[in-house]
């Protein structure tokens, strides 16, 4: 039997899985993003959480920021067109890799970002093209809504275009350390509470949305609810989102990779401007883990 | 002779002025903004500052923030259309007034601030009309830019609509506690360095911007220098304010009421989109002391 380790190790995160002849066997979780792990301490992190894992492995294949400037080994940012082979074949491997418990030494190898810079354009992402390559897509655009939402162009199984949009931190921002936090509740989504709010706010230009934003705390001095009034922000900056990246994907359909929640909040949001979605809860990034194995 | 104290107190600082015969005769300024006094504690710091002028004067008239629902004492907002009159003719006067030292009683009156509330549309502002009622302009649109600018247009001498953007606040936010930090100085504005990346982004579409915010980190992580990723997200952001107040203010001349450093960056940037500028180093707010005091 062989066993493959695949981690995507993000900002806040770190997801390890345990691979048996191409499937997932096992799976953990930790609140380990890479910025809070201190250098030279990624192997150690490993050894207490998925030591068992270690010693039986073959290979571990990350993804994710842990080839960031912080995070375990910094490996380069890949130019598009990237299709499954073009990522895995240059995944890039850590000096001195991982002791196994018998002394010998376990690979460890990273997967590249991609980058866009051309004609005044730029662009990175770092572990989304793993989880997008990963769906086995042809054509389409793959949405992935967070802290810092990627939309991902595909055709002939290659990532050919991509954009980030600031929305998840520009929305925490704002909730969290700015003058309209009084204005707005800082509860969670809800599906019942606030979803009237949050469709009408949608389609306000996103041209608007410094004027909007202000105009947020107005509307609470004016007698709006805080909670009317988060699902009111949420809409204008997911709204100017979709509507920027609607004139440049021009997808009808669109694939969501997004937990339960954020996907339906999504999906919801997009069906406003015509467009109907494909859900993915979540992307194992398990097709990029094997290939890469493969070509090690 | 007639003397009367005029204060601009806003949010981050006092403004203070001796009026005699309805001329300025002296000026004052202390980092005293409204959120920084207790509750109950306006006239001892007015005592404490401009006690001198306490004794002599015959009517405080005070205008911005300071009639807030955090300031001394809350006034409303007026609606539109708003003259000179409209203005000071509905001052407030607030309970008890002040103590002169011989135990005579000196009147302080507030000027409300405005409000929209119609279509859908909500803002506010305290401050900026007394200001703008102060030029005596017929026929305008007047900008004063900051950390929530405004562009205020006037009909036959009065305010007929106002728009707010949270511009410099989110320009601060974006550099002082988001995620592009790094990627962008904390250095001032300078005339020298950097206006060519400020130029080059103000005609950006403003839609774009929740993208644009993202890809400042993109350009630093592809060799951006620091100073000049301040000044594109700067006109990204200012751009942005410009490109949504001149589709809704239709002037192709403006007046611009802001110190010299920050009306140059302003002249320069609205110039970029052919619109010429009027600059106002400061509005003493004159007009609308006097003429609160004559209607009192």
């Amino acid at each position: 039997m062989t066993i493959r380790i695949g981690l995507d190790w993000g900002t806040s995160s770190l997801r390890a899985w345990r691979i048996a002849d191409g499937q997932i066997t096992d799976a953990r979780q930790f609140p380990l993003g890479v910025r809070k792990i201190a250098a030279g301490t990624h192997a150690q992190v490993l050894h207490e959480h998925i030591g068992d894992w270690i010693n039986e492995a073959e290979i571990i294949i990350g993804a994710g920021m842990v080839g960031s400037t912080f995070g375990w080994y910094e490996v380069p940012y890949l130019e598009m067109p990237l299709g499954l082979d073009d990522i895995c074949s240059k995944a890039v491997e850590v000096p001195n890799g991982i002791k196994r418990s018998d002394g010998s030494t376990l690979p460890v190898k990273i997967i590249s970002g991609v980058k866009k810079n051309s004609a005044g354009e730029f662009d990175v992402m770092r572990g989304e093209e793993s989880q997008v390559l990963s769906l086995g897509i042809e054509e389409g655009t793959v949405v992935l809504p967070g802290t810092h939402s990627k939309w991902i162009a595909i055709k002939g199984g290659k990532i050919v275009d991509f954009r980030s949009y600031f929305t998840g931190e520009l929305f925490n921002l704002l909730v969290k350390e700015s003058s309209i936090t009084q204005a707005i509740s800082e509860g969670k989504h809800t599906k019942t509470l606030g979803n009237e709010a949050f469709i009408a706010a949608l389609k306000t230009p996103g041209s608007e949305l410094t004027h909007e934003i202000f105009a947020t705390r107005a509307r609470w001095l004016m007698g709006g609810k805080i909670d009317d009034n988060r699902e009111h922000l949420s809409g204008l900056i997911i709204g100017a989102e979709i509507q920027a990246a609607i004139t440049h994907f021009r997808d009808k359909h669109v694939h969501i990779i997004a937990n339960v929640e954020l996907a339906d909040i999504y999906e919801k949001a997009l069906a406003e401007f015509g467009i109907s979605a494909t859900k993915i809860a979540d992307s194992l990034t398990l097709k990029v883990f094997n290939r890469t194995a493969e070509l090690a």
